[in-house]
């Protein structure tokens, strides 16, 4: 298999992701291709041990870079060169199987939208990110590539996310539910609450109904859609939010013993170890026909090689062809989307 | 000052409310009155005290209840006589100058917007919630009332909310921050970018740009602006995870000892006085033409009494005045909305 890696993208970039391409390489087995994209003498600078692993990594020179913080649309027009568009056409040419990117999101999905295409069914892709949680792994489908989500959306991100939860988390029987601001049936906007007569009328999808911002972390559900804006804030605030509380209580040990903070540093690592979301890697972009997988901006070495390991569970798997067998059996249609 | 409480609002009435009503007389002046809004015989029933505090308390009868599961516009039709439908007349009719409710949300959002009007000047009331964080309180507005949000509300939350946090809160120039997915101008979906203009328009308004979901626990700013659907998963996702972030906590120190357990149940203790949204008592709904305050459906005594207190600054210090007057000033006009 050929895994194709923006080595430019990410706060930590390219160091990191160099590191984490190299970290992979034993895992992988003999016919897999690792190819890092970027500029050539960037890279090779950074790689004086490739030549000895000579046809496990190789380099396609891309000397354009896209900032983290640049508008996706307008950029990637004028950086046809940019680590990112070259990422996406590799994959369009069928010059590797996979493609990974811890570059600005925004770019990254125009990029792969654009020249992969979608799978047969699908109306628009999303990214799914894996919530670890102490009732199980939660798979969130939108996270921030579509802001501007129909109902049909919202019931496609849900089946996308229920076959990524069964066959890559192994969750039997992924239940899925629609955020919403309460229980409800009336409760919600326009979107969500056709959205929720979608999902209601597919007997094939375990759909346990409106579920509100609470329940991610109380067991509730193994799946849950919503559209792009509110994922996205989902995303960030818990982030934030654990920092902050982390933060304040460490606080408040150093107020009273710092014995206390020491040993407390130690559980907090263990929880820290046991909710990384580094673990799994990158937050696939579901629907593209190919397999793209965006990580955190401020990915670690580990979570690329992390990342690297997941393309490669989602392209044997063949999650894809699931996603599209599943949408070809489907009664929910709609003409609007 | 009058102040009607819903006697039946929230998980714990009758018994919470009541009480909280009784433990707030001690720090209200002589010609504060209280009105107890529900069914004559189950307050009275609660009240044996209430005959030796003549003139304290009072008792409205409302024998009907709303469920905190109903759906608020149709219930509010076919029970005119429930607690809240009464609280608004009472509002309505001058026979109270504030109400207060730990009750269905949705209903009161409706009861009271219909019943009170609109202050001069603004669109649409929307719930405030003031978010205790390290670096100080964050008002959030709207966490749900507006389900349905035009770049003019969210440019009139952030006025609104920025009254309330410099007024009650002692923030002197509070810095407003609109909820997007990106810092960058071009960041969001359409409503949140000319909802950005608008806030750029007023030279009044310290506005502080784009915030992220991440950046409400970090000190970038003292009021957040945003659609109540995102506010309110914001909202119920903060809760959830704060307590599912405790039992993980707790869990992991369960394993490693327990005496160490024992400690940290102290510190968390600290944290959760620290950070209590109950301290706050209740959330505004700011923009109706009187004084509104909705209750977290969990609310006990003291939030009860702390909204009680919370509901007589808001009065006495003329929020409402402070808003007209900051909309009758500003440039900021629109035709849509």
């Amino acid at each position: 298999m050929r895994i194709a890696i923006d080595a430019m993208g990410g706060d930590n970039a390219p160091d990191e992701i160099i590191a984490g391409v190299l970290q992979s390489i034993e895992s992988l087995s003999e016919d897999d291709e690792l190819i890092l994209v970027g500029p050539e003498e960037i890279i090779e600078a950074q790689l004086p041990s490739l030549k000895s692993r000579k046809g496990a990594v190789s380099v396609v020179h891309a000397p354009d870079i896209i900032a983290m913080d640049e508008v996706p649309i307008g950029t990637l027009r004028k950086k046809p060169k940019s680590s990112i568009a070259v990422l996406a056409k590799l994959a369009k040419r069928g010059q590797t199987d996979a493609v990974i990117s811890a570059g600005n999101t925004g770019a990254c999905v125009a990029a792969f939208q654009m020249r992969m295409r979608n799978l047969s069914g699908v109306n628009r892709p999303g990214i799914a990110v894996v919530f670890p949680t102490p009732g199980g792994p939660v798979v969130i489908c939108d996270v921030g590539a579509n802001i501007a989500c129909k109902p049909i959306h919202l019931y496609q991100y849900g089946v996308m996310a229920g076959v990524y939860s069964k066959h890559l988390l192994g969750i039997e029987n992924p239940r899925v539910g629609l955020m919403s601001i309460g229980a409800e049936d009336a409760k919600g906007n326009e979107v969500v609450k056709k959205a929720r007569e979608l999902m209601k009328s597919d007997s094939n999808m375990n759909f346990v109904g409106n579920i509100e911002g609470r329940d991610i972390f109380d067991g509730t559900c193994d799946v849950v859609t919503c559209e792009g804006f509110v994922g996205n804030v989902i995303l960030k605030l818990t982030e934030g939010l654990v920092d902050g509380l982390f933060k304040a209580i460490k606080y408040e040990l150093m107020e009273e013993k710092l014995r206390l903070a020491m040993k407390f540093k130690h559980i907090m690592k263990r929880i820290y170890t046991k909710y990384d979301y580094n673990t799994y890697g990158g937050a696939p972009l579901l629907g593209v026909n190919g397999t793209a997988l965006i990580c955190h901006g401020a990915s670690e070495s580990r979570t690329i090689r992390n990342a690297i390991c997941a393309s490669k569970r989602f392209y044997t798997e063949k999650i894809n062809n699931k996603i599209v067998e599943y949408l070809s059996d489907t009664c929910v249609r709609t003409t609007d989307g």
